[in-house]
């Protein structure tokens, strides 16, 4: 399996992870992926399947900088609810990836005429020809039907296969958190620009890599903690600030979305409670996002370009640095 | 050509409207409709296209009832700015149009790698096969290629062909208020739920015409006066407004949206000037709505369902009672 | 007592309403007002004051058009909870008023450091000297602890005492309704631009009663039903929604906001179930609207500037020609 | 004068200040501070003043997070203006301020009949005893009257005497960025929680400065660069999202907010060269937040309680560590 954060020492908070360190630490929350890597193509689809949604689910989104394409948030913000599993791939395959999720559902329920897909989408262009819109229906209903409640590969996988953030390879990316009342779980699409930081040390990426414009993240959370659609958004917005705290520079052209959902209704907890949700989602979104980084490979793809993984050596010498006491006297 | 509202004495309003009193007065607006009615399917693409749109327009999306799946709200709204034409069609046929209308301009900007295609839809499932998805690429292609500065047909045709409202048969309406600084143009598709309005009286669909759930109203306004986003965000809101006027009962499936946009970038004009571009919106969308009705036939769709047109002497005898005064004395 | 739309026998909607027609038929909610009408000041608190405030209750606010200063949204928003008594008065007073209103709070809570005041206003300055800012902290005590559940006073009352709408003298309405679930209750400050439509007959006011700048419209709902903040906010949508039903502008000078809260924390009900919730408050809103004017009393205020009462004659006639049939052969 | 980062060998980011490195900075842009400090009282007044507001300028608001009474933003929402000089104080003097505030308008413009005063604030209650609201007129009209260009006090003044951040005795700060076509200014009000950390370097406070409720965020960010209200919105998020690199944990009773304004109108710059507007904002945040820390003194104030100033050595030291490389053979 590919390395995490925590295989290299990292750890990120302080509070316990689920036994995946993973959305799929979420009673009932599967994740399915297919990978397209195929010299100029390296795109994919990576889907969030909660186990009933057909009645709807609890659910917000937080637009941190709207500059995406994300599909189907108006409904959301307005019934609060989530009908469908969440779709990531890339920019232009969006629209076929949401319409492939439409057969997946409408073979399901044949009295089904309308429905509200959740797709989200960060631009692999860089990496992948995009121009193409490779995601083919096929692609989206292997990733469906596959989806398990395994821990999600990481890295250069699914939606994420062909994506790079704060100048290194990234991609997918996932990680929980456990409280005493329930869990949650962040799955990430990271590509977004910025300065990578790990535990107060910046790790710049060699300045060759350039960053193309359309950079973005996608974040995926998930509970089984009695929230509503409300709390949901407040907590979907902490998974924006998050990004802050790897070294996001929140540039214009990035489409930085949150969505998060809740695996049942239930009647909310108070909002005076809600310190160490907040805290498990700053940290397992932080958390995610390092392993996206970690747990990708370099690639080459579209026109011969090449994105780099990280160091793992820089991320070690990071935590070395970390655990060294700094102290006026030092 | 179709019966308009004015065909029929009835004048909303005091403003005067444009020469040809649509959406097309508006300067460089061109509309296209591709027109699907064969049996089960009764349903269609309508395309409203300004003159220059690669490099943005001035837009902004008003949501009365979030239950609908519009696409690109999240990009206009962080941006303020509308790049691609708008496409209408029915909901399950909208990511479909999405993806053709990529076609359509990656064909026209080969260095495109993102783009954020605006698609609005409402369900026509009553009078039409929704689960089909009979949109296809070409119609979406043709809807834009034949756009033209034209008197844009109404009712029962391209996204309006199989819908309805309060009621009756409905479709697509169109109309314009001229101000002394510039146009302002509205174009609905008409599919909710109520009681239909004509100048004050109340004109109630026969009782067999339930409606289905889904109903729902697209309304998109141009202009040539001088507003930015923000401005045309709080133009949009009345023309929400202005489904009251008619008989919306503003149900909770509806999908109510307008989206509002500017034929060019200038100097915005001052809030404080603002009363009569809002009474313009009010009057126009009204009339558009209006105009919906008055154009639609009498449509046998899907599995034989009949929706019947608006017997157009109701709407003379609602025209007669208005004209007639109302004294305390009478 | 006032003159109120039924007496005149217009009845708004289908729907039956509550035993007083009133906000304080929602079971705890208490109403009280002060009014300050002495030659140049017009004016007045009005307090809307439920049961049991102190732990919070479900609310959400609606903004119409933000040309206002409601003083307290962005709490509400954020943790959908009311936490004091709604106030409303005139524009210049909203301050002083909520400062007496921490008064009264702090007073009953000596350990509270943190208080949200909801504070609603309109522009009495065409019949009141607002620039004198004349509510003293006496004025909304006064309103706080006389408040009751009797049927509330309308027209030239408290917050209502110096404002108009649609021309004529209007003030503060109520009216309710009933569902079998529970009641919805509507409480408005009437001070906004249009044309008076009565069961959709207009009655204009007579030209030399133009309006000055700043009309506005603050409407307050109460409910038993069970719902959510998010359900809520989208019942405050439809009561901005209803005054266009009357006739409203929505003038872009126009402070309009809608504030509704529940009475207690259920369970929520169905979003699907809300189409009759919706009827209740566009019939609730209306119906209060139009109390407000007919309730109204000509006044003489600032400057010796008077305002007409609608005359009620001409909501006869406008009763008896909408019973009157229309039809094609009349 | 007071420590600021700078002073300690401390440089956040990579732009250029201003020539103050303050908000004073902006053309035209004045504060004004008034101190309360005696015994159980510590609190105050900031004022910012643009130099022509009266006619309105393009500003907007952003909200981390709503736990707070911000007057003002439903205009500014709507409007995309502010027309008033801007206050921070104590929370429960927030009313007190704005009304005070009114007087120094309605002072100056015998015609005004409405107004809407800006006027944020944060839970000073820890060191200061809020429920006395302490501010008075006078505090404010001296706070803008003695507003000027120069650079503003730090630390335990105006609207900062009594607040505390990350454990630590804070209150105000300021910074500015100078770029090519403009300056960039912010001055914070600091009283949030979570833990310092200085160029990656946590710093936390002992553990007995427990935080109380209440904690917040004021933001006021001022430029002269060419942006509409849109684009300010755009930077005010920047401003929240910038809260994080100093340590907040964006606690749920915590009121974060920021309101950005332009000194004049101006044809808007293209939101495709933003980005080092957003650099920018977030490197002067996050000095302003610093400075805000370096600058003030420990205080003791209600009931005795005591808050510690960040000592300068763990600054020192967090710099000294930031400028040792960190590499793979350390």
């Amino acid at each position: 399996m590919q390395t995490r954060a925590r295989d290299l020492g990292v750890v990120i908070g302080s509070l316990p992870t689920g036994a995946l360190n993973a959305i799929t630490d979420v009673p009932g929350v599967r994740v399915g992926q297919t990978t397209v890597s195929d010299g100029d193509l390296q795109t994919g689809v990576t889907a969030v399947v909660p186990a009933d949604v057909t009645t709807g689910l609890p659910a917000a989104v937080a637009v941190g900088n709207g500059y995406g394409k994300l599909v189907g948030t108006t409904q959301v913000d307005e019934l609060g609810r989530l009908e469908t599993p969440i779709l990531l791939t890339g920019t232009l395959s969006v629209f076929r990836a949401a319409d492939a999720l439409l057969t997946y559902l409408l073979d399901r329920d044949p009295r089904a005429t309308s429905l509200n897909p959740v797709v989200g989408e960060t631009n692999d262009g860089y990496l992948s020809d995009i121009r193409r819109r490779p995601i083919t229906e096929q692609h989206v209903l292997d990733a469906l039907t596959t989806a398990s409640t395994d821990q999600p590969e990481e890295g250069c996988v699914g939606a994420g296969t062909g994506t790079s953030a704060l100048g290194f390879k990234a991609g997918i990316g996932t990680s929980s958190r456990q409280l005493p009342a329930g869990t949650i779980g962040a799955l990430v699409q990271s590509n977004f620009s910025g300065t990578l930081q790990v535990l107060g040390t910046p790790i710049p990426a060699p300045p060759r890599q350039t960053e193309p414009d359309g950079n973005s993240c996608m974040i995926v959370l998930a509970t089984d903690l009695p929230l509503d659609a409300r709390q949901l958004g407040r907590i979907a917005r902490r998974a924006i600030f998050a990004l802050g705290r790897i070294g996001s520079d929140y540039a214009p052209g990035s489409g930085d979305y949150a969505i998060a959902f809740a695996t049942s209704y239930q009647p909310p907890m108070r909002d005076d409670d809600l310190r160490p949700v907040f805290q498990a989602t700053l940290e397992a979104v932080e958390e995610a996002l390092l392993n996206s980084l970690t747990a990708a490979r370099t690639t080459t793809g579209f026109q011969g370009r090449t994105r780099y993984a990280v160091p793992h050596d820089l991320i070690t010498a990071a935590r070395d640095r970390a655990q060294r006491p700094s102290s006026p006297t030092a």
